[in-house]
């Protein structure tokens, strides 16, 4: 199965108007574990990137963290509101 | 199914001594037919960001663009060679 469609799946197929939508997801392998836990700094200047290229409000940013031993998943989703575009 | 097991699923499992990996993904549902197409740029400007945090070069980074009307995924993958990290 495509990333695309595991990300979208069923929202390819439904009629609702699109919104300008993005999803980040920062997904990390520690090599050793003395590596240095640098995502929410990364996650920090990545949004700052972000923000040049979509007119975002920090009230349209929701993120979440998981972390399962040496794995650690980073997902910040950006919905924009009707009106405001990239 | 959370996104840490759709990512890493198995290889959280295996035995096999973990490589340094960074996985970053930009998935984007386009609001309007108009709005311009900025992953290309984004994904530059992110690969920027990252080297700062992790020691990188452009061999070691893999990139692939899906598209289908309105949905784009953007995957980077970047696997550090053994002894080399963050």
């Amino acid at each position: 199965m495509s990333l695309l469609s595991l990300l979208f799946g069923q929202k390819q197929k439904s009629a609702v108007v699109a919104k300008e939508r993005l999803q980040l997801i920062i997904a990390r392998e520690r090599g050793s574990q003395g590596s240095p836990d640098f995502l929410p700094a990364l996650q920090k200047e990545l949004i700052e990137v972000i923000s040049k290229y979509v007119n975002v409000d920090h009230d349209d940013i929701k993120v979440s963290l998981e972390k399962q031993g040496n794995f650690e998943v980073l997902e910040v989703n950006i919905v924009l509101p009707d009106g405001k575009s990239a």
